[in-house]
């Protein structure tokens, strides 16, 4: 299937954010055709995420403006540029903010996903093959975020951050596995591992702390102690496995002491997705000496400092850190997909808002009120 | 082989600690039989470990005086006592300053060797069963040190903390398995696993450090780059494997900057083996993003703080600790001492001096001036 639009530019609909902090607009945009090894996507759909807020915020980071947001999004392949040779037009693909150039060192590791060529960059605007933006309005550029900027009916990324999946997944559903909930199951599944019958902390009750949850309960983890300041977020997370609440507002000593004295010593495995560096702290104290992992998830701000005593560390308490839940993008995502569709995963109860793309800016108002956790963007009306 | 001592009082030779820092003085003493699950070795041959001298000095931890100090050693079972069946009189043993009950969480974990019934404790100068010395002189108690206490002719130590070797081995060879050796090799085999090829940095070139560059030659490492603040070591430090050196001294920027820039981004693997809290965060900092695993293996001051940016971690560096090298005394100890009959790892290299038990004084002298790397204290003249 080639499209009649290969190789032309298109004119459709973005929602732009012309300042920080200001209600995206919903502009037509042109999008340049996909250069070498880049692929034209249609979004059909896309998901707020909290990373797309914290740049749209822009509190901390060097603003880039105007830009295009949106990172979690499920498409098709409109047309692919020069020398793309694993896809082509009509593939359904899940665009991913980090990339798999299969070619560097992290690549070839069995370890690492954290490719060389194509890691996260939140301040790069623009495609690396040309260090341009693919977008423009009356031939002013707009620039991209992360490569991806799904808030946009056409987008244009790099091969290498575009999975491949199965056509007969609902792109509604599985675009979520983009970032968050990838993350969070990933950081369970594929970095803490706990075994059957072990105790788990989840800090955070956020959509990648539940999806952390979902992954220890896909685990067998028997005992699931979620960690939260919003005692109302226990409920919900009843949903996804975790099974005893702890609000460190509730207790006079620090929390790792509280769950020190909950499990005879600490917990076999916890998993932190607040960010917050004092629950990043308390997430490895809590872990049980002699063979507790601790793994952390939340994205630190930029002075923090994680400080602990080191016989924390020759007590035999690993700590480890992971992005995006160690899934290489092209070639682990296409399993987790699967995972859905054979029942082992489930998403819907992650998605708790729809929107269509004209009412965008709903999105951002239920993720700064912390309503829900995933809330869909329909790209077509 | 039931001795004619079993069931009575030994009177021996012991090399007594009455003060802090005061040398140690030869003098007769009575040591008790054996009570239940207790065993009384003859001791054949003794080395001296920092550990040893650190708590001779009693610098900033507790001072218990008279003791009679010692941990690393090879020995004869004299007699056993009540309920003991896996040991009897003649079993060649070596102690271990901590133990293996075989019945705790730890010991039955696969992971943990830090056993909750005999884990090191260096405040205790008694014996479990009772809370009391096996060692007096004309009826005062002298007090134990980590349950071992091998300056001793006879010693008296629970039967969770000695493990039953091959009678063949020589044991004024395999007794420097007791502690230190053990302790830098499991760092590296067990614990770093480092693979073929890859590339290790050893922080602190004494014995426990070289032991740790000996278990990466023997995984095949093919870069071992040595870490210390002595140039001199470096010569030594060639026939453990370690073929790069790093002052950190001789640089200007930290020494985790440094190792960065010679490997590409950093090393595979670190062990850390000074208990210096500013070498432990340069080893975790000079490992690869992505797979990078740091060990600490050295002992930290009591006001010591870890400190590092999170980011770090996240980054998927992983910081783990070990204790004793991860080894079970009981369990795993045997295996070691026939690396060493398999000639698969080289001893006497370790063992640069010798003197009889009555120039006890002048291994600790060796120590003090950092002169050789053990030295061993023959018991019998």
């Amino acid at each position: 299937m080639v499209s009649n639009t290969a190789g032309k530019v298109i004119r459709c609909k973005a929602a732009v954010a012309w300042e920080a902090g200001k209600p995206l607009v919903i502009e037509e945009v042109e999008v340049a055709p996909p250069q070498a090894n880049e692929i034209r996507l249609k979004i059909l759909f896309t998901s707020l995420c909290h990373t797309d807020v914290y740049f749209w915020e822009a509190k901390g980071q060097t603003p880039l403006f105007p830009r295009i947001f949106g990172h979690e999004a499920g498409g098709i392949v409109e047309s692919v540029g020069e020398g793309v040779t694993d896809l082509k037009a009509g593939d359904h693909v899940l665009p991913v903010f980090t990339g798999e150039c299969k070619e560097c060192q992290h690549c070839k590791s069995e370890e690492s996903n954290m490719c060389d060529l194509l890691r996260i960059n939140t301040d790069r605007g623009v495609m690396l093959n040309d260090g341009k933006s693919r977008f423009s309005i009356n031939g002013k550029p707009i620039y991209h975020f992360v490569g991806t900027s799904t808030f946009s009916e056409y987008t244009v990324v790099h091969v290498g951050c575009v999975a491949k999946i199965n056509p007969a997944a609902p792109l509604d559903k599985v675009c979520v596995l983009s970032c968050g909930i990838s993350t969070g199951l990933g950081a369970t599944l594929n970095v803490a591992k706990p075994t059957k019958g072990s105790s788990v902390a989840i800090f955070g009750l956020g959509a990648v702390g539940l999806a952390a949850a979902e992954g220890a309960k896909l685990a067998g983890a028997s005992r699931i102690i979620g960690v939260d300041l919003n005692s109302s977020r226990f409920t919900e997370a009843k949903k996804f496995g975790v099974n005893e609440f702890v609000n460190p507002k509730d207790h006079d000593k620090p929390v790792q002491e509280v769950i020190a004295a909950m499990t005879g010593g600490g917990v076999d495995r916890s998993v932190e997705c607040t960010g917050s560096i004092s629950a990043m702290i308390s997430a490895f104290e809590c872990v049980h000496d002699g063979w507790g992992v601790a793994v952390l998830v939340g994205v630190p701000n930029k002075d923090d400092a994680f400080k602990t005593h080191p016989i924390n560390v020759l007590n035999e308490k690993t700590l480890k850190g992971t992005f995006f839940g160690n899934y290489k993008p092209r070639s682990d995502l296409p399993s987790v997909v699967e995972m859905y569709m054979n029942k082992e995963l489930e998403l819907e109860k992650f998605i708790t808002h729809e929107v269509p793309f004209s009412e965008i800016n709903k999105a951002f108002e239920y993720m700064l009120k912390g309503e829900g956790l995933r809330c869909i963007i329909r790209m077509t009306e």
